[in-house]
């Protein structure tokens, strides 16, 4: 008999939520390029513009400040360059600084060479050093070009929320800029650029129930740009070539739209869910940790660890009942390694963590089943020590 | 009264073909990522390389030799750089040759600084002067890395085919690396890429009915190839980090399934369609002049000049008449301007020319609608000499 499948991994990629499908079945009926000037590539370029506004709409930024791209993982690149421009003058930025516990995106560097990228160590409690920063950016060698500091918002598999207003006034008081990932953020908590002290906002549609294939920089101002990543016709008024997904942004824009809305009282009911699923967790199972259950976290992550349990061995075991969780991010084909987001924290990552992820659509049935799933993986585990 | 339209502009975006829009809705509707290992990750990466096999059958490339990108744009950013790694080592290319005829994805260079480009010449009738680009890549200093050259196969405004494995024999015997841009002629004449004696091809899924937003670099073997544009995760072997695209891939892998088959009966009555089109034009207007009538062409694209009319004054008149066609490439947002491919071949360009461009789609009827279009807007033109 087959068994009914728990989706619980929407920090990997949230399912397409109704409005972004319908928006992008109407834009691919669409025959229209957005650059044509006829009546066909007029059409579709409202239908981008409009996608433009919702999208900025979701961060408090003006339409004009974002570019849409590929992906997340396009815009950290596009973003993480030494090489700017304010105008026509070329403006170098001279080291990038990024948190530990970054996205794999974010901590390859973009265009910056390896040896010109400094790690942020973060607090046992997963939260960045502030000291550690302020340390790092006054030693920051200013004659080689401004700083370029980039940390993420809500951490992928903690959950964690990042105090990125306090880091903003130190990156500000040492002339840097400001690069804050709110791919996991966006649409789960309320958040503007602006109120952030963010330069530039990275952002993901697949994470927030649009589809795969597109995200967007945002910027706060259009005065200081990095060099364009992908160069060729003048799309995205000369920041990023190439003809315009346009169902994807079209969904982009449903999406960010309907996340925008009734957030706190989604929000809450999805914190409850998770909070649930917790309780559930450590009443069948007392020693079970829960990562960052003290610190401020989105509602719809729980990272825990279940010890006698490797991280891999229990996503399959979840997998084998239905539910579909995940051992740290799923940004590589496949790998399932130890979470650097745990060693950041000095934890002990060598047996792993599983992250349940929810979304709106996640049902109390859905925590009920996980929670059984999860009674049943804890009681057949081998005694603690003897990692299976 | 409305007026029906008649979509002409194939060559800016083809419209969206069915089994292109079934693989998508079917793609979208499952929620997993493609790197993810639970079921539902491993049903979508299923996805993903079912729809690799369909794009590398269609350029009889080996599926492990498909690289998707989020466009042409990107895979000629990816491709077109400097630096090349063979395994572990580096290796420099010292020089990119483009021809003047290229489409501007190529034209911008990549990532070579635009001192390291070299604009390769064509003859009068839009054929790469192969002359020219012996005698530069005889000149090409060797000691700064190898030569790289990039040629599209078939040009976007003139369909015009390039004589590739002529280029790709004098390429070879200078030792360099053979770029070539497929998009105008994937699904429109047969290709292979080791028939054409190309080391990469760059793929657009838009051109040939699948849908905006995913491309493909292909590369002949896994040898020697470009250092990543976009990095951060692993997915695409490390060649191209973030989460695929997976519905406009599944689409893409559709689109290309179906060009591949009946090329040559498609190809055939979308000659006729063209060729009628074109003997209708010079028979209301005998001054008509249609440009790489008398090269190889494909069979969908009629690149043509009414004495007397601007392109742009053309283009617009068309649109009012429900006819949507172009005037040069649809690359940059809403720009008209002289085209590059008619300066390139010697041509007064100032007035410009007008490109029809069908597909699988198009019937008589339209034809006999856009031959009336024309021959409303000829009749009306001021006399040569004082163009409109």
């Amino acid at each position: 008999m087959a068994v009914e499948r728990i989706y619980l991994d929407w920090n990997a990629t949230a399912p397409l939520m109704g409005a972004a499908r319908d928006a992008m079945l109407e834009a691919l009926a669409m025959p229209g390029n957005p650059s044509s000037v006829h009546a066909e590539g007029r059409a579709a370029r409202a239908v981008v513009e409009k996608a433009r506004r919702e999208v900025a709409g979701l961060v408090g930024a003006e339409p004009a400040h974002v570019t849409f791209t590929a992906s997340a993982t396009e815009a950290a690149n596009h973003v993480l360059s030494p090489a700017y421009r304010m105008g026509k003058s070329r403006v170098s930025l001279g080291r990038l600084y990024v948190s530990a516990i970054e996205h794999p995106a974010v901590r390859a560097g973009g265009r910056f060479a390896a040896d010109k990228v400094t790690e942020l160590p973060v607090t046992p409690s997963g939260i960045l050093d502030l000291e550690a920063l302020s340390a790092h950016l006054a030693a920051h060698a200013a004659a080689d070009g401004l700083p370029l500091v980039a940390v993420m918002l809500v951490n992928n598999e903690t959950g964690i929320i990042q105090p990125i207003q306090a880091l903003s006034a130190i990156v500000k008081k040492f002339g840097g800029l400001l690069v804050v990932d709110a791919v996991q953020a966006a649409g789960r908590i309320p958040l503007s650029i602006a109120g952030l002290g963010a330069d530039f906002l990275i952002l993901s549609a697949h994470k927030l129930g649009g589809p795969k294939g597109v995200g967007a920089l945002v910027s706060r101002g259009e005065t200081l740009m990095p060099e364009p990543l992908v160069r060729g016709g003048g799309q995205e008024k000369g920041h990023r070539a190439g003809t315009e997904n346009l169902a994807a942004i079209a969904g982009f824009g449903a999406a960010a739209r309907e996340m925008a809305s009734e957030l706190a009282a989604r929000n809450a009911r999805l914190t409850a869910l998770r909070d649930r699923a917790e309780e559930a967790m450590l009443s069948a199972a007392p020693d079970t940790v829960i990562y960052g259950r003290s610190e401020a976290r989105v509602g719809n992550t729980s990272f825990f660890h279940l010890p006698g349990l490797k991280a891999e061995t229990g996503q399959i075991a979840f997998d084998l009942e239905g539910v579909a969780l995940s051992a740290g991010a799923a940004c590589s084909s496949g790998k399932v390694g130890a979470s650097h987001v745990l060693t950041a924290m000095g934890e002990d990552a060598a047996t792993g963590a599983l992250r349940l992820s929810i979304g709106p659509a996640t049902t109390e049935s859905d925590i009920d089943r996980f929670v059984a799933a999860f009674a049943k993986i804890a009681a057949r585990r081998k005694p603690t020590g003897q990692a299976a």
